[in-house]
């Protein structure tokens, strides 16, 4: 049996996947596709992805695409190596119905919200500072058209009005947050599980650093002490000190301070 | 053991979850939220869910929303009701990603943008037909933001950049769809799936009527095949007949011809 993960940085989508790896303890071979160098729209790995997107498990040779659900797929796979906290999917069905009614709210409401100002800020720096000739180039080679898109507007920059909007979203989700997080101590109840790694991943490990201004320290209290316990996890400390090649400048997501 | 299913009109995400519970031959009392009178927005019906939002399924007293979810809960808790043509979640680890990777694609790259061209043409008529007062009152009782923001949009018609967006994801999905069923007989694979259910609620079962302009019969046969083939079934004729209100003229998804 072999797992190969392949990823980048370990923030957002490649970290969101390689917590529960290591949460389970499952020995993988790591694969890391350098975003500077646009590896993940090169031939070598769209052959592997068609989607032109990292991360990508390669389980035996089965792709499995999409955080998400690579991250059902480990608990379907390995019901039973699990961290002492307990199982990252609930073993009774309204627990994780609970687990996949936040990972939804993640994915459609907080994920793609928190993105746009990351590559708002990130990807824009990069995209300007490629000439049109390559620029359009690069464009020819990502797979996916919504993708494209996302980049072309990177470069020409996002419209206040939809940074204001996806500012909006990231407020309702770490107020609604705050509200479940004094009510449980993790967000599908009193345990660690997917949803908890998915916002952390996405949101909650560097949305103090990315957004000064909303005086998260003070204002989502339980959120920042749950960020902290989740940040003392050895399987998150392991994966926050793996490898990362972004230019310390452009760590808006990373955080250098 | 009693299940409620609380839900309007069998199409979109009444008719996602409708499909299941009777897939699975499931006895379930049926409550119909009549959407015309905004009983999704009135107390007793928010006191259910607090999202304000159809369906919702009532499990012995635990409440569960969001059709995915609550696709995935009935096949945890019922994993051997299933009909002839096999389970509607896969037993095997890659078919049951294989199933998660498109219910993912349609909830996030299918559903909004098939919803934003119904409420365009079938919600903007019932919003503009009420007075400003009266509006601002039924605004007031809607729970989610983005819910009030889509009702108020709705009302002063979409743009046309977000309405030709929409086409073109809808578009980039049925073309998708249709190289997938040159592959295989359904989406996740070769049998019946909570995928193909997803697909055949928000977009399949009137891509057609909604979008005559795309030729879908010409453009799309293997897809109209598999629409035919998906409509034949028991399961589904049962739910396409159950009580629709909607006014005739605004059939606009249930489509009288």
């Amino acid at each position: 049996m072999a797992l190969k993960y392949y990823h980048a940085e370990p923030l957002a989508n490649s970290l969101k996947s390689m917590l529960p790896l290591k949460e389970k303890g499952l020995a993988y071979e790591s694969i890391y596709v350098d975003l500077h160098k646009f590896e993940q729209h090169s031939d070598w790995f769209v052959a592997i992805n068609p989607e032109g997107q990292v991360p990508v498990l390669d389980h035996d040779g089965t792709i499995i695409t999409h955080t998400t659900v690579i991250n059902e797929y480990l608990e379907d796979v390995f019901p039973d190596a699990q961290p002492a906290s307990g199982p990252l999917r609930p073993k009774d069905a309204v627990g994780a119905a609970k687990m996949r009614y936040w990972n939804k709210f993640i994915d459609e409401h907080v994920m793609n919200y928190v993105s746009m100002h990351g590559w708002h800020r990130l990807v824009g720096v990069i995209a300007r500072n490629i000439d049109d000739g390559t620029f359009e180039e690069l464009l020819s080679h990502i797979p996916l058209p919504d993708q494209r898109k996302k980049w072309a507007t990177a470069r020409s920059g996002f419209s206040e009005a939809d940074l204001a909007n996806a500012t909006d979203k990231i407020v309702y989700a770490l107020t609604k947050i705050e509200k479940q997080l004094g009510e449980t101590a993790y967000l599908a109840g009193d345990s660690y599980t997917l949803a908890d790694i998915n916002f952390f991943a996405h949101c909650g490990a560097m949305v103090d650093r990315m957004f000064p201004e909303l005086n998260v320290d003070a204002t989502y209290p339980k959120l920042v002490a749950w960020r902290e316990t989740v940040k003392a996890r050895p399987a998150v400390k392991e994966a926050l000190a793996s490898e990362d090649r972004t230019a310390p400048g452009l760590r808006t997501w990373s955080g250098d301070r």
